[in-house]
């Protein structure tokens, strides 16, 4: 951590800060440039964070030097993390793929899609029974029922499963059903889910908060990764900017930034990421070759009938013919 | 709504539109204009907001008329929402100030800031017990005890306090003690907080997300509306801009659109709105000019002590200068 | 263009709008709904555009039904937009690579730059001669003087060059030169600029502003359509949003949102989009993967002693192993 | 400047890195922490800004210490700068207020607005005459016969006139006309025209670009100011964000901002920033309790003919109204 002084910081300030941080530790390093005077302080990740010292009297600002995630680093953990569910291996140098419905709607609607997915390469088994809608007037999903229908396509298919998780209440029952977790981008701040799934020994996908830094987004990672759990997948879902023309802006350089940056697979959405059918496609190659492990895209028999996210839902004829692209991207191979 | 068709959807396109929403009880008014066709949709915004327009075929983008929120609308309730909480009314027309530290960190701490609040002429207490932390290696707040001590300084000053709620598991904890809920920006769209929220009649304060548009953050309020609970008290807290030398960017004109949209009271808050203290001050006395129904700020006895937003907190003597300030803002009166 | 009337309008307030707007030639269709009223404009998009129906009294909003570009959608003109430079097609369906230093800096190493893009089968040298920097105490470009080392450049290697002008004032002198004329993101809006441009019968290529929304971008290429150049080029480096790890957040949904909405070809530069030369190689694979019609990316014989731009810019050697990389993406070539 | 080196960093990169920048003179300190090691470089700021030491092998980040500015800089310059325009003081302590039309219409139309605006207590006036529009299909201001009638309502009334320059080309045109150049959002990055305005001696205020940051838009006035024209005014305009109900949102913040890091005056655009007029009055009310040293708010006689801006104009009664509501914030005096 870099303490920048203020021009006109005194003495006494100055030996203020330094008395106080050596009480406590930490070495300081007191250097004199040509504008400015600034002390580096070496010490204990925790120690420094708990001490306010941007409050100190004669600090113009302070710089973090480290990350301030540990578990979720790829320096300290140097290989790729690989998760497998049901024998699909996620991180594992091959792309997978996720889709299904945004809400499972009803049995036909589940099965039809699970089995167009299964038929056409998809790996994983996605739909919605707890779900987070900006509106209470909108269809809040099927709930319990939505999970069981999920689990008969899962039966049916061979096709493991993943289902939103909104609140700590209903955290067991989603997890007695899902075979992998998702934590919702609104909810990638809500900490006490975060630790609660931590204490769960089942793969969760943490998708990024409209409004995340990368490295916010790892840090609730950490959260998960510290009570325990150490099946965490990211997933990128676009991130909220001015432009308004797609209903998010899918940040793809998160992809390289995050293998740069950390051990954890990442996966990206890009219906939400776009919002709009007709881009999920082109995206969806992007993502693969910008490296992602992987690709969760909303499929439905009937666009037009869907309760929720229809605009972005590809049919499962459309569905079909992405996978058919993605596989002529070299050296992708989507099998199940 | 208006749908706006493709420059070259074809007759059996819009027809098939017209006929699907026609059979839903929609009335449908074709419009052909000079580089575009439209049709307006006069229904039900329920059923309206159920049906996934922009996905039939011949679609090019669909606009909405109306405002997604209802109880929380100036037009369903003309009259400004007055919410009275142990005898300070908020939303009243005499802008109110809510004070206190960051986080309740001991007894001497808690009780010497609320003695210095009212001294100064604030109305309500503020306190983090349970503390929602971007790291999970940081102070997590004192949980039940922090709650405790709160209510003692509410007994020696005759001060409401208010305090933070983070998962529907301690809700009836938290709310057992505090006047005000609050609910965080983190936790905005926490839609089953939310709703249980809305099934007590108690106070809540409501933040805007860090990213949240003025219209989601009204759709939030709505959640707790429509379940009941009509004491709902805004409060702008600032937004996440590229701008980095603010921790966020305090829109203020939030204020005044508000008051425009909503009949529901709002606060600002400086603090959280611009991170650093010397910024506290000026942007307290633009919030109250701007026509805020009052202002909360972090105070704290030691500010270099703070075990949480230590940066942002003002010493009880800034504290008891900017009241002083504001009061030189002609016609703002802050009583207790 | 649809006004939506505020709840409480008046007959008189509109009457006295729809009389107005007639007298102007506009027609107007009244349609009342469930929550609110709305007019219909049918008219001149012209004529509309230069009428402040805001700010009639009894308005609420006014929303835009066309899009304000004409010239340069794909609407107007269906087919894709082909533009030949020396032999070069860009927007023929077969990406293109431009690539170069940042800054042109001495005649070593403009020369040497251009024989290793050649050599690896790059198709146009890029050089900057004005830079537009924002100190005014960094280097500002050689001038005149590199644009003469590019053209000696492309005499002998062959590759056409491209190369920014930052003011009107020296737009002839670099179109004297360049093949290809560079208009840079902080000049997006130079409205003036573009209109010079637009006189000139000369490729030009447009970089999308740090905070443009993609209608304004097209907005500014219908500048220089509407003065009758229709060589116009886009390029998409970046946008500016509050992630801070990457230098600007690259935005390659605009890829196939402007193949939607236009026929003009477009270019992605990730190395100003990540500013970061080790995440330059997979977002260039994603950008051709995501339809790009080529790309431009910065190189330099010695990146740690480029006088601009050395953090983002690949060395010869990295240069050569990414245009293996994309050869892989399967259907790609780039020659020369 | 400080380097933080990769972890994984080798002797060979780091004596690289620590020779070649002490063969440039530059002091370079090793510091070895618990989880980094960061290498603290002391020089000249100039020297430092060219190395692009992000680029060497072994570098994680760089970190800047120091402001990039100097001129503008208030350690530089620690008394506030006072500009004196025709008996009128900006950053004098007693806010001023410049009022007018967005775009100079007719000689009836800005004869009647500067009477409007000098009798109810407006310091200068306001008119656009070479107008930056977004569509090349929109107004594009009277030009020349513009400032002829600007000058004209200066003669009749005794304000001073402000009106925007959009290019190098016609700058000494503009400025023989009127008081105080204005340099609008869109060109506070046109360098060439920066410096041009920095060889000339005349007030000059600068608009905040739509997504520059304040450290930015201070480098822009140091080209201005580093060219030898001192007269600097900078002017908040409201940036652009994701929220969509106000056209920008203005950050007032960026007031006490630059109060604490330059000594240059800074009048707040409400108009502009929100571009909804009955947002105007208690935006200004706001800014001038932030401390602002002054206002400009558009004005129009007749805003439903208005030939730009309409939306965000004031009646000239409107204006009047305003005036009186600023004089009630206590200290706050306009005159002329």
């Amino acid at each position: 951590m870099i303490i920048v002084l203020e021009q006109n910081a005194t003495k006494e300030q100055t030996d203020h800060i330094v008395t106080t941080l050596e009480a406590k530790g930490v070495q300081v390093h007191y250097s004199k440039g040509v504008d400015k005077t600034i002390l580096g302080l070496i010490g204990n990740k925790q120690i420094l964070s708990q001490i306010p010292v941007q409050r100190f009297a004669g600090v113009e600002k302070v710089m973090q030097v480290s990350e301030p995630f540990k578990l979720a680093s790829r320096s300290f953990h140097p290989e790729p993390s690989r998760i497998e569910v049901r024998g699909v291996e996620i991180g594992g140098g091959r792309p997978i793929m996720m889709a299904g419905p945004c809400s499972v709607e009803s049995r036909e609607q589940i099965l039809e899609s699970a089995h167009a997915v299964k038929a056409a390469g998809g790996n994983i088994l996605r739909g919605g029974a707890f779900k987070p809608r900006s509106s209470p007037y909108s269809f809040q999903g099927l709930g319990e029922e939505g999970l069981k229908l999920l689990a008969e396509a899962r039966d049916e298919t061979g096709l493991p499963i993943i289902s939103e998780v909104m609140d700590p209440e209903n955290l067991e029952l989603v997890a007695e059903y899902v075979d992998i977790l998702q934590l919702g981008a609104r909810n990638m701040q809500n900490f006490h889910l975060l630790k609660k799934i931590g204490r769960i020994n089942k793969p969760v996908m943490l998708k990024r908060g409209l409004s995340a830094t990368i490295e916010e987004w790892l840090m609730s990672a950490e959260y998960i990764l510290s009570e325990g759990n150490p099946h965490v997948i990211l997933c990128e879902r676009g991130i909220r900017t001015f432009e308004t023309h797609t209903r998010n802006t899918l940040d793809l350089s998160a992809v390289p930034v995050i293998k740069h940056l950390s051990h954890l697979p990442i996966i990206v959405d890009p219906s939400h990421g776009t919002g709009i059918c007709r881009y999920v496609a082109p995206m969806s190659r992007a993502a693969i070759a910008a490296g992602a492990d992987g690709l969760m895209v909303e499929v439905h028999p009937k666009p037009e009938e869907a309760l929720s996210d229809g605009p972005q839902s590809l049919t499962l004829e459309n569905f079909s013919v992405l996978m058919d692209e993605l596989a002529s991207i070299q050296g992708i191979e989507f099998t199940n």
